[in-house]
């Protein structure tokens, strides 16, 4: 562990091209910096890995500025405050924002949530009750909108957010087919989520086996994959389906942008495709935490989580979540 | 003139393999039928030809059934009730429905829609009045929202659709570009319909004129023709632009599907591209004609038709349709 005056931070190297590599990144040592005004200082102990962190390693245009080279990696964190110059904090006072791959960071204050530890395990508020989990109940009951006795494919299945999908499709009495990668995952998926089934997307003559998963055809399918699931599901898709996009992890390495699908389906089938990235929905924030919160409590979602330990190895294991070698949300806990 | 005990109608002789040829149309002679109860013989006086007829000559599975081999090329219809046993019909009668590339049809009575022909000409039932504008109106409304000071661009901006989807945006205060094959096309678009610039598909680099058009981007954009247009349009889409996919006229042709955009605009742009077939819409059949009707009535919507004067030349109208021949909404006077 670090001496306290320390600050660690990975930053950006240099850009991937195709799949990131431990050369992307760099660890630095610097010392850790003083709060302003509003701001408050915090010791990270949660940090978040998701697949969008690919897109801000990019220079190429997107929703958000791309990761300067030499600046700290972006992302979510939980963490303690350790000084504070914003008197809506107090020093100990448990924290979710935005700090990035570091030990320390300095944060406006307006910029952070305090947390009850003693609701949930606090790396939650990164995870099943964060932006995940928020990504995955937007996308499905605002842009999904499933309708009881539908049928439901989640791509990612047993990840952070198809998970909440899957499991949310279920409370509202869809018919839930997954897909994931692998044998484990996939009962994790039925046995553990409760899902009617789930189709291994590394399986050979996948869209046969998702077809017979899907008697009925499919009527929301919740995009966060794109490539062989999204060419596989495609057909099966009724009139009137529905296709949130919340990521396309399979493409995020592609030098070459992948088309999409023939717009004939699109229009033939009524079809509505609709992108979305959860912070333009900020005012679903106080349903999310409502709802999710007591489907956790009831035990009606559950959650994973795949925990790395050390900063020091966040590199490797984003790398492993573009390859989907995690299991559930991934989360470094950088301090105890 | 055909006498009046016989009924000539056009068939589809043939399946067409890429674009339709005069081959794989046949023109019939046969007795005129008598109606059942509920039923109304009708002498068609119009015949509307529209890009869909293209999807009903094949037989891939599309949201309507296809025309089988030797029969009666469907079609929208203006007609005058010549036998009638619904008691809602009486002879003289004019009527718009779905009669289908023939001199007589025998109709139930309940789909028909009397007219009034003193409110406007009666083949305008059949086009701005008709299903055309209501795709136009309901697509670009509905689908596409436009609000005051965005930018709006249409496809096809002459035809049937566009015209009516160019002239409402302009209502709504939007930017109008349109998309039209030719000069003269264009210069309709910009000086009849009011449109504020008009780009021609067929020019060189489509995609730098249509950017220059466009100086704020494009927050809707309504596709009725997929291919080099879609190609040219979708670099300059807005966040959050709606793109209403009512039709694909640039692909209705060919034997191996186009891919689609790349699906990471929809994601990174948050876009919603919805397909949507009018028939889905008939409650807002109302509105429509209570708006659209008033808007033709003050000047504000401006339509042109192109006349073709006889049945058996709507097999080369139509196939002249599919190539942009036409220059306005396409109708085949039948009879007098």
């Amino acid at each position: 562990m670090p001496g306290s005056s320390v600050n660690r931070r990975i930053v950006l190297k240099s850009r991937p091209d195709g799949p990131p590599t431990p050369a992307n990144f760099a660890m630095e040592e610097g010392p850790i910096a003083e709060p302003d005004d509003g701001e408050v200082l915090t010791r990270t102990l949660w940090l978040s890995l998701d697949p969008y962190m690919r897109g801000r390693m990019s220079d190429k245009k997107s929703y958000a500025r791309p990761v300067p080279i030499g600046g700290v990696m972006v992302g979510g964190t939980v963490a303690r405050v350790v000084a504070t110059r914003d008197p809506g904090f107090a020093v100990g006072d448990i924290v979710v924002g935005s700090g990035g791959w570091q030990d320390y960071a300095v944060l406006p204050g307006r910029g952070l949530r305090k947390l009850d530890p003693t609701l949930a395990p606090i790396s939650t508020a990164v995870g099943v009750l964060g932006m995940p989990g928020m990504t995955g109940y937007v996308g499905l009951l605002d842009i999904g909108r499933p309708r009881a006795g539908e049928t439901v494919v989640v791509s990612a299945a047993s990840g952070a957010v198809g998970s909440v999908v899957g499991q949310i499709a279920k409370i509202k009495e869809c018919r839930v087919v997954g897909v994931a990668g692998g044998d484990e995952k996939c009962r994790y998926a039925v046995d553990v989520l409760g899902l009617d089934a789930c189709v291994d997307h590394r399986a050979p003559e996948l869209g046969e086996a998702l077809a017979r998963a899907c008697p009925d055809g499919v009527d929301v399918y919740f995009e966060s994959v794109g490539g062989a699931v999204q060419r596989a599901v495609w057909p099966l898709l009724n009139d009137f389906a529905r296709v949130p996009v919340c990521g396309l992890i399979a493409q995020y390495n592609d030098a070459v942008p992948q088309p999409g699908p023939n717009f004939s389906s699109v229009l033939s089938k009524r079809l509505t495709v609709r992108g979305f990235i959860v912070s333009d929905h900020a005012e679903r924030i106080g349903g999310f935490l409502r709802d999710v919160s007591a489907w956790v409590r009831d035990g009606r979602v559950k959650y994973r989580e795949d925990i790395v330990e050390g900063l020091e190895r966040a590199p490797d294991a984003f790398i492993g979540l573009l390859q989907g070698r995690n299991f559930g949300k991934l989360v470094v806990r950088v301090a105890s």
